[in-house]
């Protein structure tokens, strides 16, 4: 089942709301500019390659309404100023203004709709091909298991198809198994502080993938005591030396997943790598609201949910989103282009 | 601040209701078994050492209704049953059986509320001692830290005063280092799915510990970012070889604590020792409810947080509450009989 995060409608653009998943499946049509941008602070739409068409469609949606030279500069300065690790916001920004820039104004509106649909595509056909090539990996991995249980991947936060314009990246080569039969089971990490494995449980529930949902804290044990086959995660921003920022946890999975002896592989569209970053420590870590991690459910003892918990606001938080993964720590990069050793980008 | 996490009042016990915390400070009466049983399973009381001191309230409790051989023999079993990783709870049960076991029935409540009283003077002295011995390694890490700044010390769940009848064990040393004017400062993971870091961060405030609130996982990037000098956790059981059960994620904090070369310690009460445990694989893990994972906060896109989410409750959860930290991940043991290497148990 492939979910409509984001399409393009008439002179406006349609998305998913992904705050409000996944209790509720709405969406919400954006029609300036700001909409877009807020709509990417906030998160309603998210997933690196997501973030990237949300901001071409930005960009068209400003085009509309002020297509001149000072119009061009504020929507792509406003979007670039909405989330600063994902890289593929950047990359689909510039793109954007190396198409615009040189075009009369009267053409741009035009031209940045029918870009920003043109991202929206070649994302789908990304999201296919990484399926198929995480697929054969798949396929190895199951003939190494010496046990005849489904394959077991895990997944960290969400890099399926409500990350991206098509299926996904990390789950790309899950839904491929899916279509060729291949029993699977996948470990869903909850993905604190925001929560998205219950994106990543909702999807694989729609397209009756068997998965079980575990505390993030939770992953180590699962690794150390085998069972888990292979994890695969999403990325935000690849360094050339194939350092890999992704949400935040990724690192300790990684960590807990060489000690077990168990592949871990990075997904994402080949615009996630950005050859301008040398390594990891460069690249920018956004922290976030504190408000994150200021509420929370309890359970009391007469089994009643808690309503909702806020800590005190005085309490200091800290909330980076993404850590940073060592190339060391990564068995592949599986992109459009075929799977690459983190050591051989550049 | 010391809380009154358990106390004996006349015939009843006065617990501090752990689940209501940290927003809301009440007292429970317990008039029976059947309660402190009720207690144990939902968590109102918590934390390896206070377990085992409420294990023993909860025999003084049921000796008041039936002092009988099938009495004792209902009350160890009833509580034994409660929960099954923290080995302080059957070592208590045990010291209680040994105890009343040969006393006549007349004899055996009198017996166990001096007994009960007894294990809660111990283990606040245990505390104590904890504290000196986890001082001296805090002095030992604050003059090897090349930086200028406060010692960082990181911690998971609450091994505090809360976990205790004094003040805590892996807190111990914090405590004492407060006392002894050593400016620090406090890294508190939140510990899902039941959030006890919220109740280390409560606890640390009462007492004027700085301290900073993170999502569990954010602990690898700061121990890889050189923000944390040392890290010290509580533990359920250790197993003679020295692998050591605590709350789930702990193991995920050691990997990454080896990989940033940051000490990783435990601290606990001899009681926490289990050296009839050969190791890791020996010690059960608890699974709890799944009603703990399927319920979440969310922010919407406009700022509002969004009612309790909960989960489909078809959705499959795995939800261990413990894991494994191999022996070979900690650099020590602090203990109130001293620091030992894991090695050096037996």
């Amino acid at each position: 089942m492939l979910f409509e995060t984001i399409l393009r409608h008439g002179q406006h653009v349609r998305i998913l709301d992904q705050t409000r998943l996944p209790l509720t499946w709405q969406s919400v049509t954006l029609t300036s500019l700001e909409e877009m941008a807020h709509a990417i602070r906030s998160m309603q739409v998210r997933g690196a390659p997501l973030i990237g068409a949300s901001a071409a469609y930005g960009v068209a949606l400003a085009m509309q309404a002020d297509a001149s030279d000072a119009g061009l500069t504020h929507a792509l300065e406003t979007l670039a100023a909405t989330r600063p690790t994902a890289v593929n916001l950047h990359w689909a920004l510039a793109r954007m203004q190396t198409l615009l820039a040189p075009l009369a104004p009267a053409e741009r509106s035009a031209a940045a709709w029918a870009e920003a649909d043109q991202i929206r595509i070649e994302d789908i056909a990304a999201n296919q091909a990484i399926g198929q090539h995480g697929l054969s990996i798949l396929k190895s991995t199951l003939l190494e298991s010496r046990t005849q249980r489904p394959l077991q991947s895990m997944t960290h936060c969400n890099a399926g198809a409500l990350a991206t314009c098509g299926w996904g990246t990390a789950l790309a080569p899950v839904y491929a198994a899916l279509q060729a039969g291949i029993a699977q089971h996948v470990w869903v990490s909850e993905t604190r502080p925001r929560n998205q494995g219950y994106l990543t449980a909702a999807e694989l529930a729609a397209n009756q993938v068997p998965h079980t949902l575990i505390a993030d804290n939770a992953a180590g044990l699962l690794l150390q005591q085998g069972k888990v086959d292979i994890v695969i995660t999403g990325a935000d921003r690849i360094a050339a030396n194939g350092d890999t920022a992704n949400k935040v946890g990724t690192y300790l999975k990684a960590l807990a997943a060489r000690e077990a002896g168990v592949p871990f592989y990075i997904a994402a569209p080949w615009s996630t790598i950005d050859l301008a970053c040398p390594n990891g420590a460069a690249i920018p870590i956004e922290e976030r609201s504190a408000e994150e991690l200021r509420l929370a459910t309890g359970l009391l003892a007469d089994g009643e949910i808690a309503s909702v918990r806020c800590i005190d606001a005085t309490e200091a938080v800290c909330n980076p989103a993404f850590d940073i993964t060592p190339a060391a720590l990564i068995t592949g990069i599986i992109t459009e282009r075929g799977v690459f050793a983190p050591g051989e980008l550049v």
